[in-house]
């Protein structure tokens, strides 16, 4: 049973592999007769796409999408959305000397191992390139959203050792748009940019941590037992490749607590009742109550580096390789659109969902 | 759209709350022709059940379970099991003062919010008792999984500041269960029971951290994009009560390294590739590796807490409470075989996905 | 991969076996703050009950229920409704003798060969008793719908050669429920009545054609290309057990028609579009048209009978059986409450899925 | 929630309108390292595309396809099948004229009033112009299928009164594939091509019967109570455009019957268990039981004829129409090839659910 979709109201399908001829997406759920702005979809593509400065992956894709399906007129129609993007920039020979080979971290072995067969080209279906249709939907959620207000903020809180300050309810897309780093935090961008520079210079690559905020969200967003709110995020970021932890609110911090320290009290503000802190990070019980919902993701060191490692090939033979390629020193930059795309995707479900069953 | 149920092709849909009648669940895909050993289940429900000793909760409740179908002579026939536990020790007394109060870091608030209507008794279907079906279910897919060597251990790794050392390679099932706190690091034990039985004196509660390891898993489960090992793992865990953080391998530490320092090298072990070291803990590209499944969730201390707390009721009316129940000192230590519980219906479910899917 | 539920927003998940302790339903996706009437349920289990009449099998159960979780003084709480029937009258004894005989046209065989064990007593899993609990829910599908008008009607309309005259427009539950063989032709019901009493008399058993309209749909209802109203309709009416065939509208004979003799021309009458004739039976494209949804559905004799018949054993050795126990002569008389259920249980889920995608 | 896919272990997720710039479908689940035979799958989609002849439609599509992912090296890799056909002969212009007319017996009303918007060109999304990407994956099915000998066949049963002796046991691929209208009868088709030759001149259109054998099933195949292999036949068939009714074996005439005529006994021949009869047509209790499998499906005429038609226009004004577009004089030819990849699709996807739970 496959595993290429994501959401139950609103839903995506994603198909395709780094090398292939395109990629693409399935979009289901969008509400009908929404008129869908081209340009934001494009602009959140032009975040995450390679080669728009030194610091990222110099594999040069424009990322132009194209809708197949679902619209008319410029209008939503309510069957589902086809979007393809065009792969360009692929580059086939150099991958052809690693078809036999596991690279350390990567999903070479994996997926070999699983499927008896792996296209060995840029990572294949395992590839990052796949986040670029995710990106796509995401725009497309983030339009429902925009329209009862839902506001979505990621951006970058950490990058090795360097912890940056972000009030996240002040935060504002325009100052993570203006950092080439999606860091709102000015002082330290200039310590990440430097650091970033020598490890690519390196040949390494550095790992990081990305923070986001979702605001204006009701009440009432979750669905318990097993489909609680904070449930599907952490699955759908966990999903993302290179991620390896999550939390929300406090997070891993709540386990030194006190329950006197750690719990939430209520109290009533402008006539609407809060919690005088947010340690919950806007989540109890599995349901959104109405506070800014906090989550941070752990993402890894970009695998691939020009240091030599050691490895073995397919044959069970130990090697020594060293990639040449186009990737990233440091992934959780270009990490920063895909968990907010993502994020826009598990909210719009959910909130689809929360307009049946909620009172 | 209801989230009560979990899983694909081995799954489970869960009802009932705190204080009605009874809890139960329904379990489907359970392979027909197996012999269940129902006194292991039973000894699962036991090491969840409150009431085993002064530090839990002391709602008594002996949590016997009746299987209502799907057993012929003792045999599974791959129709549903419906497994049902009666509520015995139900105190509705002591919540009749609670109806309108909306008490800190639970989940009153939000249900009554989402559904205008709210099950009070106990937190309703927002109480953990709601893991007792869940912990029988697990019981159930660990059986499937110990025909194929698939072992699973979950354990206290952190109370509050207290770390303790396991080896998670060496870990053995007799060495948690010796321990009434589910810890296998002897030394730590006794300061972690000190620690809990002052907190309970204190009328607080306490955090902690339980981590959890799959050993034997064959390589090949995981189903990319959406479907991650780990993504399942996460969601599986976040909606577990009171966790807030989950982490895979070395999670949330992987973001402070270089790629080089990170990265498993593949070696070859006795005809067999594995990784020189596990910072992925065992998944790579959303797949299992092979190497031992590795992770750690962060669990807030208990909500319920005997001191005095600021909070709201119904109306709005800002007030003071003080929660003389029946509740644990420290959560995590009886999250440890939920933990367990589900671990084992997300396995057993990707287990059979790939037998589909894989070759 | 299981198949024990049905619905999507509206979901029931059915478990047990004819003579195990109890069988039951986890009802989904019930709207909060409903108030359930119980009575009414009990009213549609009691219509559907064997031992009613001489007509029906004499297994004598009350079919009494009970809701074990999701109700709350009265009303629902948007959890899931657990609902429990008791089986007392199991009569174990009389299936021993058949444990390893394959009856003809019963599911015996196959069950044995698909899952290689099988519960033999009364069918087991493969019993019309499981009806049951889908009528159950299917009580609680009609209130939702009765809110907004919505209004089911099945009533026999042919037993063997006996065709019956109903006007399906001005039809009404009480000339249904006045016949004990739910069959509103006061004229047939007479005819009939005969027929099943010499059919029974002869240890023999008959087939018949159960037709049921839906009135007062919304227009919007059914999800192109691949769950349209009719496929959910169909599918969910062959599943009912004995059910040979299914047709909407016109059904069959219009294979034998011209498009100019089938067409339903749209007219305009009292402000409102609707269609001079209904040959489509109330859907076009997948999707309700406002008019009446008529359709029938054919019943095929029950396969047990008193008569002699030839078949085969466990082991493959051709033996000659009669079965004496408590059978129906004319399934197709208790099979009408059944169809109401299972279309009222298609059309909440499709009005709720109607409420998130139309506009 | 969107209805745009079918299947569970093998599911395909179909998009596009009649007249955008192409159609498609993702196809998932198809086991990995399967050479896929890409002159098959143009085949069929040769088999049902447009403009073949004078007796069908004429719009002139070459429906050529493009697998887009997927595949590496020419073999399947376990990830999902994108595949893509352009629409080229679309004439937007002949449907200008009919946007503010509701067709009769067309899907323009109920598209229009569920989604408040319509691609009114073709069709759109109602248009039996999405079968193409269906048969294009039932190919692929068949490709799965045939490697474990099942083979299903499908043909024209009946043209308006003219009724077709088609021995089901013994009919071959060939002799249906000699008959440009699928009718493997010699003898009664001519007398239909004539019908269908003054059917077209008269500016009308005819409904007609198409009958499916499934042969060398395993026995097992179908998953009780709600997805019993019947179920999901008879909604995949009615899913097909223009479909009223649905029966196996000997359907609606079982309605007629004493169960004494109607039970299919068992016995054993060569060592194997069979029924002498085959009213059940292949399934007992909703799981294949090793004999063909025979069902029939009623296509009403072409809603589309060219003779004059009272309707009523988008503002309710009732107006007269003359419809000269590109139809089929009888639809039912071309149902053909879909019934067959609807159903290969639904054979595969319970052939892999068969694997998981079978024994």
């Amino acid at each position: 049973m496959s595993g290429d979709s994501m959401g139950n109201l609103f839903k995506i399908t994603v198909w395709g592999e780094s090398h292939g001829p395109s990629i693409g997406v399935v979009v289901e759920g969008c509400p009908p007769l929404m008129k869908l702005d081209l340009k934001k979809i494009q602009k959140e593509l032009d975040k995450r796409k390679p080669g728009q400065n030194k610091l990222v992956s110099q594999r040069t894709e424009d990322d132009k999408f194209e809708i197949l399906s679902g619209l008319f007129n410029g209008k939503t129609t309510g069957t589902p959305l086809s979007i393809i993007i065009q792969n360009k920039n692929s580059k086939k020979k150099d991958y052809e000397k690693l078809k036999n080979i596991y690279r350390p971290s990567h999903a070479d072995f994996t997926y070999e191992a699983k499927y008896g067969i792996r296209d060995f080209y840029g990572g294949g279906r395992s590839s990052a390139r796949l986040t670029a249709p995710i990106v796509a939907a995401g725009a497309i959620a983030k339009q429902i959203l925009k329209e009862c207000k839902i506001d979505i903020l990621a951006y970058v809180k950490k990058i090795k050792d360097i912890n940056c300050e972000v009030d996240s309810c002040k935060i504002t897309r325009d100052k993570i748009d203006k950092s080439i780093i999606n860091c709102p935090d000015i002082k330290k961008e200039k310590d990440i940019i430097k650091l970033i520079e020598k490890t690519k210079k390196d040949g390494d690559s550095i790992g990081g941590v990305v923070e986001c905020v979702i605001r204006n969200l009701p009440v009432g967003l979750g669905e318990p037992l097993f489909d609680k709110l904070e449930g599907d995020l952490a699955k759908a970021m966990m999903n993302i490749n290179a991620v390896k932890g999550f939390e929300i609110g406090n997070g891993f911090q709540c386990a030194e607590l006190n329950g006197s320290q750690n719990n939430d009290e209520f109290i009533k503000v402008g006539g609407k009742i809060i919690t005088k802190t947010n340690n919950s990070g806007g989540i109890q019980g599995g349901i959104s109550n109405g506070m800014p919902i906090k989550f941070r993701v752990a993402i890894k060191p970009t695998p691939s580096i020009c240091q030599k490692q050691k490895t073995v090939n397919k044959n069970g033979k130990e090697i020594e390789i060293k990639i040449n390629g186009r990737h990233d020193p440091c992934i959780a930059i270009r990490a920063v659109p895909v968990v907010e795309a993502m994020t826009a995707i598990i909210i719009c479900d959910h909130y689809l969902r929360f307009k049946v069953n909620g009172v």
